[in-house]
């Protein structure tokens, strides 16, 4: 049997030096743990603009489609603002999500022991926190039609359509409520069916899906609520289930609570493949930080995490992934911290590829 | 000349309640400061759907068309949760704030000194907080068309369209350009103009109406970083402009980082009308609270808070409103404290009713 691929893009800003650390830690499990992966990379966003006009080449598509995972760093940067909206950095992510028709975005929000203290919100508000926020990231206004900017009398009308089919909602919900029934099994869904009729529907599938997880605790929130609630006292939840317009916000509000945004992975999961493997796309939470890009300053463990993400979602290799992300607390534990982690006196940063080897060294 | 007209529509839940706090505060404008009002009251939300089936009479709608200001409370409640999407509590609101195209909706989130603590924030980071969020309430998502639930095929189909003209994004821009010129001349338009054309067009319109604006600094943020800075880093703000569901989900994040949703009010305002006034709407943030409905526990001073925004935006009364706000940031720095502000040691809490009360005193 052949190796298990993995397809790296990297993109722009800090994606390539977080992403080398990665492609150490996936050395490592090929030496250490007999794990081995074939690993091809490409080009994505602003990278693949430079180079081919577009942020992803068709080709680059192609293989994306075949491999078994995608690893990606992040996309965008200045020098691409001012590109039309066609062919901008984005564009190659949100082309990979919906063809890669990776519909379930998991992404987590946890709270670091070690980094407690980073939040800006008390401690004992977000210490121990440890939520999973899924965001349906195929559809919605995202990429409803018709969407463009178009001439309506003598002015113009900017116009995105929400749009969700019923087993557009169901799908992404069985994938909640799934990995509810191996967390807590509480789920909260947020939409704004007080408002829209998609966010009605939303609500209707979601109850009804709920009939084949009896054991699952299910509630639902006005999305707006949901974001004071995440405020206040975000640990009354377990699993979020989201749209995905809201699943951007909310998820970014969570990620934010943890106080260390560089620290947080996700994973974007399709359909199983003939394989038996889901199409998967795993990429870290923050983006690409051109301020500080190719100074060696940016911290690699998001990136490494979402690593961690695919040995459990796409490699069924969950205690390979526990062993990973126990390194990671570890080195944590232990006052590694780059850049981005400073604030305690008497602490130096160590560099992105020090602390790729820091993680090594605890593996 | 006849007095100035306000119809006080108190709602469903703590609505009630907490308006006949405001009632007080009316009346003694009129007696000690010779500020008379003609006030008239009426349904709207629940309570109007139980006697007029559905939830805001024409008749209430006409008035409300007439008045100088509209007072709202609040609307909803668990008992009207299963009634048909066009007669829910909340359709009542959303007909006020399109019929009286009330665009410009004024959110202020403002941390009072004596309740840092109730923050779910660190209080340095809270401390001082004040700023303003300048939400367009008579388009986007919540109004465009199509919308529905729709057969297509052999499922159904949930449809909303978020939908801005220019001119429409123009005086929501405006409203909160002027507004960044009587503070501290510093205005951050938020939307998500990386994913949405209707984004890209807001950006492109605010840009131009900063022209006129040369003092005001201007910046554009994506909605979902706008999510994370508002939790991590609050006072780098001043006001904040987006639209009706990015401003809905963020002014309630933003909101909640104060910690006391029980205190803080919103204006709604539209076009001048004859007289020169603004169409206008003064509501609480906070809901119904149908928990604490009829036990004389709720907290009245958002609502009071909302009839000072009154007497600033409509009645040209700023030292008017001052002179309210003061009395109620003394009352709370003497240590009044309502049920939802409780905490501190020793202190007990004080009914609604005994809130108003000691707001007048210390006027
Ligand atoms: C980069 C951007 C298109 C993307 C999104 O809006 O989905 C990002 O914010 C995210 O959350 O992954
Ligand atoms: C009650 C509801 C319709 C309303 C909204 O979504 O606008 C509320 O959340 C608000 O923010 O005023």
């Amino acid at each position: 049997m052949s190796n298990p691929s993995i397809l790296i893009l990297p993109g722009d800003g800090i994606g390539p030096e977080v992403m080398a650390e990665v492609r150490k830690v996936i050395s490592w499990y090929g030496e250490k743990r007999d794990l081995q992966f074939d690993v091809s990379e490409d080009l994505v966003g602003g990278a693949a603009y430079d180079v081919h006009g577009k942020p992803l080449a068709d080709e680059t598509m192609e293989k994306a489609q075949e491999v078994d995972a995608v690893l990606l760093g992040a996309v965008g940067g200045p020098k691409y603002d001012d590109l039309d909206f066609s062919v901008k950095p984005e564009r190659g992510l949100l082309r990979l999500r919906k063809e890669m028709d990776l519909y379930s975005n998991l992404r987590p929000a946890q709270c670091f022991d070690a980094l407690a203290d980073f939040s800006s919100l008390k401690k004992d508000i977000v210490a121990g926190l440890d939520i999973m926020i899924v965001r349906e990231l195929t559809s919605g206004v995202y990429f409803g039609e018709p969407r463009g900017i178009f001439e309506e009398g003598n002015e113009r009308v900017g116009i995105n359509t929400q749009r969700y089919t019923e087993s557009e909602i169901e799908r992404a919900a069985r994938s909640a409520f799934e990995l509810a029934m191996r967390r807590n099994k509480k789920l909260c869904s947020m939409e704004k069916a007080n408002v829209m009729e998609s966010g009605i529907l939303w609500r209707e599938v979601v109850t009804r899906v709920a009939a084949d997880y009896p054991e699952v605790e299910l509630s639902h929130m006005y999305a707006d609520n949901g974001a004071m609630q995440l405020v206040r006292a975000p640990k009354q939840f377990d699993v979020i289930l989201t749209d995905n317009l809201f699943g951007d916000i909310l998820s970014d509000c969570a990620a934010m609570l943890t106080g260390s945004l560089g620290m947080l992975p996700s994973a974007s999961l399709g359909a199983p493949m003939a394989n038996g493997r889901p199409k998967a796309l795993y990429e870290p939470v923050h983006g690409s930080a051109p301020d500080i890009a190719g100074q060696g300053k940016a911290n690699p463990i998001a990136c490494i995490l979402s690593f961690a993400m695919a040995l459990r979602y796409s490699f069924d290799q969950g205690s390979e992934a526990d062993r990973l992300e126990t390194a990671v607390e570890k080195v944590l534990a232990d006052g590694h911290r780059t850049g981005d982690l400073l604030g305690e006196e008497g602490v130096s940063p160590i560099s992105t590829s020090e602390m790729g080897d820091v993680i090594i060294a605890a593996l």
